[in-house]
């Protein structure tokens, strides 16, 4: 898909957050640089009624508590029953019992159109051992194959699934994406997980297919880390972050063509 | 007012914010560059506290919840007790009935200074209808005069009231300000609305006169963000939002005297 | 010690943080500049099971509320029982009743490696008479001696106690470091004092003499508000806090040995 940012900004969709409040200011920027309209909500009285008139909803357990877990299962059931795709983002799966049961229990209720996380956060969904250490990507699972993990969990839930790391694998129905972008670096800014999740429901409310969506996604998010990187590595990791917002503000899809660095595969 | 942000910086208002955790640290930097001391405290057991002893009270519904609206109100009644200023952002009012609720139950509980609000959220509270998109201005009753449904709630309310757009403009009693000044882009920042809302708690703790205090944040903000903008239009949306804070704590009365851009109006 | 930044690079510490929302995102990335890895998780479900596996727990009471309140004692107690150095971050200790009972609780409940605040909310801990205006520091007890105040401390809960103020003042069993780095304007940004505790708890949980620990941290942070200082004088506050961020990317212990500024001695 060729067009995917400029259809994103004539469309501006409206994405509702129920996200962690770490990253939540760099999400909602995130949105609005690639061209979305970004809306946290996540009081139970209210995160339905949001969900329903939204065109994408993203789910990020990074600061669940007891209060906030309803408030996603009830937005993503009304996300389900208006056709509002959502996302999840397993934030530390398998660092708690109280993220695990979180997670089990939003997939049990929820229907997910694209699932994206870390190796680690996606094996623990996968059901496959996983060891986490805290929050943070490649700590462990190190030996596991992405594409292994990724369609385990594609095919039990139905959802595009999106596995972060050096190189970003996207598992769709019959296809895989192999997306070469982004830098190590961006490890070292908290949140660009969570920035790529909420740019992946900005484009999967404007692109209709969610395997393109998490592709143009987890590409637009390389890149603006690469730029990014480029411009600050003499600098340090808090302009870094700055400039990972420019860089999505500025993105667009002559930049993506341009880059190239996805394959794609059969499965 | 010639003078209202050297008596701000003079002052070092403590103001107190019940606000949303998207823009809350833009809001408290936000503060601080123009020359207040900010001070986050939602808990009901502290908030009237805090208020009673604060120069202003910000509250923000951006993403309010059951146990926040509670500690909105206390905060409120306990500032009107004490003479403290009080500034309502009524975040995405009419974007849900919980919103809708919130802002009718604080304006029956809480005597408000300064309401400031796009004008689709103000359209709100005047009554009028408003569909709501999101909590982001403009997108709806375009074609609604802001002074007409800004004179609607500051009579009704008794309160200064603020619409912001292309043009901010001002209802006092017996007073219009229409304020040209800022930058479109500003848009595409998070919070730029929640930082002028903090911003006029500022000045109006340190300003007598609320109509003056709102007046004089509109034209600050306008003006850091037409700063930050001339700075960073070629570089991206995340360098505009830390310039605009850069411009704020660099803000002088003599710079916003040579900008103008500012009239009056009898009504 | 003068490898303590090598060290917390190499370890690589997984650090806890209960922590305001506030300033929790440059938290978490000045954990994520000086070589720590951060965990932000708040739900009583969860607090006590990721203290135990965390390598630092820093409880920071800025925005608490009845429900962190309880979540922060649990997560000290895990810790207390697994060995995990905790640190104290007292925000606003003073300024009202629900902060002293719960600063009171927490002192009774957990016991603490580090304690650090500034002069008014260490006063408050020490007993000391203490009126606090807002959460910054500087406001009250101006006449107070820091080295008596976090003597006083120190002794009673056997905690090392880092006051930090024009001159940082660090007091331990037996020894003081008193250090001049830092700059006036570094309290123009908010969460200065919060990323100084975050980033105290990864030292704390790489180096294991907590009063070495605290000195590194409060000189590593101070170099770095100098630096900052330096590169952004002349742009602004926005500017100040990323570049702080920045400075805190780069530092190393070569930079800290070369600009001195510790001086020790017995008491």
């Amino acid at each position: 898909m060729d067009n995917a940012v400029s259809l994103l900004r004539a469309e501006c969709p409206l994405v509702h957050c129920i996200t962690n409040y770490v990253t939540v200011n760099d999400v909602a920027n995130a949105i609005l640089a690639i061209g979305g309209s970004p809306i946290m909500a996540d009081d139970i009285a209210e995160a339905g009624e949001i969900a329903a008139v939204s065109r994408a909803l993203v789910i990020n357990i990074g600061t669940l508590n007891a209060r906030t877990v309803e408030s996603m299962a009830a937005a993503g059931k009304a996300a389900n029953e208006h056709g509002v795709p959502v996302v999840l983002d397993p934030v530390g799966a398998g660092a708690s019992a109280l993220r695990c049961q979180c997670v089990d229990r939003l997939l049990r209720e929820v229907k997910f159109s694209i699932i994206r996380g870390n190796l680690s956060e996606v094996s623990y969904i996968a059901g496959y051992e996983s060891r986490t250490k805290g929050v943070d990507s490649g700590l462990t699972a190190a030996d596991a194959d992405p594409v292994r993990v990724a369609s385990a969990v594609a095919d039990r839930f139905g959802a595009v699934t999106v596995i972060t790391g050096a190189v970003d694998t996207v598992v769709g129905s019959g296809r895989i994406a192999r997306i070469k972008a982004g830098c190590a670096e961006m490890g070292k800014v908290t949140g660009t997980g969570c920035m790529l999740s909420g740019i992946t429901g900005a484009f999967a409310g404007a692109v209709s297919d969610p395997f393109e969506a998490a592709v143009a996604a987890a590409v637009s998010m390389g890149i603006a880390g690469e730029m990014a990187y480029e411009r600050t590595k003499d600098i340090g990791t808090g302009s870094l972050r700055t400039a990972i917002i420019d860089a999505l503000s500025r993105m667009d899809d002559a930049v993506i063509r341009a880059h190239g660095g996805i394959s794609y595969e059969e499965r």
